[in-house]
Order: structure tokens, then C-alpha cells, then sequence
């Protein structure tokens, strides 16, 4: 498998986010590699390798010498929807550093709502000192909807931090310290268990507007921080946003934070924005900078061309 | 030193604080045992405990009976400032609920700050989709001022969320990846390597007014995050709330995180309250509930009773 020094030339499709930034962090990881932002031809001979965010359709479908495909993220779902993608490896992104942002944003969030960040804050703007009710960690169940790496990661450091923690992933996990449930009668009665629920699923046809009126409804009504927390650092696709606000409006939710929208940016008569009870991110839960991912993913390559696997390649069945 | 069934009775001498709550969760936790919030006269011998908090001066000077003092808290300086404490053991509370607690509100406000919550609050309520700069928590340094139970529990979340810690304490401390700092010229070199200084000391003669101008000019200037962040959790007197507010004022000090204030509650004409950069709770980082407290202060007094020395006798030269 060893390729030696025939390195290929690395194309880099991205739109949404500043190519030129991740270009020059690219070219700064690997300085004696040839990274290019669009083919010589639709079969152009020369690419070997894409490192893509939401490629324009179409750029991939013909290069002939294509080995692998690079997503920049953790989801692959900007990815597959391209109808006219080759047959070739897609690796997502499996990183320490985004890994680790994620489990800091799902903390953030689980602690300023289990701490009330919202009340005081809002004290505070009223000089009024006033100490709330607090439980303890240890009687709260933060439910984590998605067990791969992220989820992972951040139960881990939920429970070192006393919560007590479930899970729900679509085929059986055992996690040491989380309770674990699979398949869809097992989604309602996590959902029925748990005080906040974070979502860290992939966008899938199977996961696809998921977080509705009837998953809003399965979640724990009763907490012990005065209702039921929905946290969405999955994909905006997974929510319904419409079933939210009603959920909220009508009390059956108490309080969510939502990094990612079903159109994004968030549209400007979205009425999340405005609502006190919602904390609205610009997708930036778990946004690695991009020297940091282009050294990842320069190391997959190289690793790559001396015969290893690479981490984090993608079963397009499952969709992640 | 068995005392078998020779209970004595339990003094419950709280200013401040609903005294009530805490009769009633007393009673629970020990229902065959006989609490009372009075004396029975001066110099009343039935009173073998006491279990305080900001006790009225003189109310302890004379029982002749009384064998140990609990403080309803980790610190002890409401209870040593009355002139007419009598020569008898303090004993704090060192309880993994209220450690945990204090984690967690450590966590919270520095991930708060790290995150950019306000001013992505901020952005939220200009409905601006901004992403910001986030540098990696590897990037950042974290300074623990005080190093007991509380600082380094603190320390080992925030070290599993991948941030450097360095810490101070009085005397040198080996904690596990910490960089250790001890005396006058320790916290200034400590003070300049930290991006965010989390300050959980006791407040004694020594540590009285020490986050002053010269301890907040020494902090680093240049952080990952713009500029440094002062969070107190210890006590109010360990502080200067006018150098902070200068700090601020003139750009030394990026933001704060302060639960505790000179005077408490804070008072309405402070700058504090109306201060963007500035995140003040009403002393509420670590406040156990009060059935939780009740059991273990029970369960000490009952270990006493069977021949054990207390867990967190105070040294009342150290002050803590």
C-alpha cells in the first residue's frame, strides 16, 4: 500500500466558510503538498484527494484518480446529500480538539441551566439578591441523545461532575456510569428519565426531524430545576423548529439551547431569538480552528500513503 | 472516649440564614436527639455541640459543657471573629456535596467566560449570527488561588476539560497536573501565567483585602480570550471591589465572576450590579441544602461520640 513519495494533489471544496483560510492552513501543515481549490477539468487526473465542507455538486463526481474523501466536521450529512458523489472513502473529522469543544459547549450549557445562568442574570439587571433553590447534581439525569465520540466524551465529564447520566444510541452501547437505551421504545423511555436532554446525533434519513411535538412530549415533565431542558449541538435538521416554540409556548419545555437550525443563520423572524428561555448559538459549539484540523487531517493522509486505515471512515449505509 | 448513649444537647446558633430550615433538617436527620437554637440561661450545661453560622457574639463564651463547634460552612471566619469563641474545637464542613457544588460553579464560570456567553447573549439579542474566534481550552491557563479541597477538585474537572492549571497556596502543595506556586513572589509568578484566576482561599488577617490593585495588575494581560478574568468564590473580604472596579474601568481586568462582596448582600449602589463585564451571584456557589449538611454534621457528631476525631478540625492560627 505504501505510495512513497507520489503524494497526489489535494483539492479543497468548501462553501459557507472562508476558503482561504483553510487554504492557507493547509498549506502551512503540509508546505510541500499541492492543495488546489478547484480541478484543472471535471477529470482533472491529478487529485487524489478532497477535503470537503459542503462541496459544490458535481466537483467530485468525475476525477478520476480520487482515493479518499475528507469531511471538516464530525457530521458527513453536508457531504452525502451530493447525489453525485464517487465511490470512494468519505473520513469524517475524529478529533481531539473538536471532541473536546463539544463536551466544553455541552457542559457549558448543561451547568447554566442546571445553575439557573438565566434568573441570576436576570436578578442581576434588577439589583435583586436572591438566592434560588438548588439541587444537587446527583439528583439530576442529563440524557444524552447519541453515544458516539461526542457524546461520550461529554457524559464523561457530565458524571465526574455528579450527574447521573442515560443514553440513547440507535444500535446497543454499554458506557461505564451511563444508563443505556437503544431502538424506539428504548428513545421514549430515556427521554421520560431525563431532566436535560442533549442532542449529538447525526443527520440521517432515519434522524431527520426527529426532535418533534412527540419526542418533545416523551421528555420528563417534573425536574428538579422546574422542567424539562432540550440542548441541539447535533444538526438543525434533527429539530422541528415550529414544535419547539410550541412546546415552549405552551410550557411542556422549559428551556433549550440550540447551536444548529434548520436554516442557517437562523432566519431573522425566527422567534427564537427573542425568546428568554432559549440560548442561541451560531453553530459554534464545536468549531476547531483550522490549523489545528488541517494538521489532522494532513497526518490522516500521510498515515494514508504508508498503508494505514485512516480514523473515522464513514458507513454511507448508516450515514456516520 | 465512647460516650454511649450520653448525647448532650445541640445548640443551633445561625444569624442570617433561616434558622427554621435548619431546625427542622436537624431534626430529621437525628430525631432522638434534642436541638435547641437557645441556651437555657449563660451558662447552660445541658449543651454538649454547637453548630453555627455567624453565631451571636457572647452566645458561646460560657457553656461549660461544649466539646465542639461545627460551622455550616468550608470557611470559618464568621465563626472566628467573635473575641469570645472559648478554647474548643472547630470543625468545618468538608462535604462532597458542597465540594461538588463548587465545581461546579468554578466550571460554569470559567467555561462562561472561555465560551464568550455574554457576548454571544449579546449577539442573540441583536439577532447577529457572529461566529467568534474560539481559541482551544489547551490554549488557556487556569490559576486556582488556594489549593484545599475546593480548589483542587476544581482543578481536576477543569484539567479533564483540557485546560493547563497552575495554583497557589500557602504552603507548597504537589497537586497532580498543576503547576504549584507558595508564598509572596510564587503568587506573583503564578498571577502572570494565568489567562482566568479562580480565587477559593479562606479569608483570615493574612488573605483579608489581597485581590487588590497590585494582585490584579500583576495578572497576565494578554490572553487567548482578550483579556484576564478574575473569578471569587471565597469570600467577600478577600477583595477590593473598588480596585476591581478600576481594574475594570481602566481595561487591567477584562471581566469578573463574583459570588462573594465586602458587604453582603451587595449593596444597591454598587457599580458591580450594572457592570457588563461583571457576573454577580448572591453568595450562592456552594450552598448545600440543609438536609444534606444536617445528615453529615450528625453523622460527625456521632462518629465523635464513638472515639473518631473529626473530619475538618480548623487551625485556628492558619484561620482555617
Amino acid at each position: 500500500m505504501s505510495r512513497g513519495n507520489d503524494t497526489g494533489r489535494v483539492l479543497i471544496s468548501i462553501t459557507d466558510w472562508d476558503i482561504e483560510q483553510w487554504l492557507a492552513a493547509f498549506r502551512t501543515a503540509a508546505p510541500d503538498r499541492d492543495f488546489v481549490t478547484e480541478p484543472e477539468g471535471a477529470n482533472d487526473p491529478s487529485i487524489r484527494y478532497a477535503i470537503v465542507w459542503n462541496q459544490p455538486r458535481e466537483v467530485l463526481s468525475s476525477l478520476p484518480n480520487l482515493e479518499l474523501i475528507f469531511s471538516l466536521g464530525a457530521g458527513v450529512d453536508h457531504v452525502l446529500t451530493d447525489q453525485s458523489l464517487p465511490d470512494v472513502p468519505i473520513v469524517r473529522i475524529v478529533s481531539p480538539d473538536l471532541t473536546m469543544r463539544m463536551s466544553e459547549y455541552v457542559v457549558w450549557q448543561v451547568l447554566d441551566h442546571f445553575r439557573q445562568g438565566t434568573t441570576y442574570r436576570s436578578q442581576q439587571k434588577e439589583k435583586l439578591w436572591k438566592e434560588l433553590p438548588q439541587p444537587a447534581a446527583s439528583a439530576m439525569t442529563i440524557g444524552i441523545v447519541g453515544l458516539g465520540v461526542l457524546g461520550v466524551a461529554s457524559a464523561r465529564i457530565l458524571h465526574s461532575l455528579g450527574f447521573r447520566l442515560c443514553g440513547w444510541s440507535r444500535t446497543q452501547k454499554n458506557v461505564q456510569g451511563v444508563d443505556c437505551y437503544c431502538g424506539e421504545a428504548g428513545l421514549t423511555n430515556m427521554l421520560a428519565k431525563s431532566d436535560v436532554v442533549v442532542v449529538l446525533l447525526p443527520l440521517t434519513p432515519q434522524t431527520k426531524g426527529m426532535i418533534n411535538r412527540e419526542f418533545l412530549e416523551a421528555m420528563k415533565q417534573e425536574t428538579p430545576i422546574g422542567g424539562p431542558v432540550l440542548i441541539n449541538a447535533g444538526r438543525g435538521g434533527l429539530q422541528s423548529e415550529a414544535d419547539i416554540s410550541n412546546a415552549l409556548n405552551s410550557g411542556k419545555l422549559m428551556a433549550a439551547s440550540l447551536d444548529v437550525f434548520e436554516t442557517e443563520p437562523l432566519v431573522q423572524d425566527s422567534n427564537l431569538w427573542e425568546n428568554p428561555a432559549v440560548t442561541v448559538t451560531p453553530h459554534v459549539a464545536a468549531n476547531s480552528d483550522p490549523e489545528t484540523l488541517a494538521t489532522e487531517v494532513v497526518d490522516q493522509i500521510a498515515n494514508f500513503e504508508n498503508g494505514l486505515i485512516p480514523t473515522g471512515v464513514v458507513d454511507r449505509n448508516a450515514g456516520y
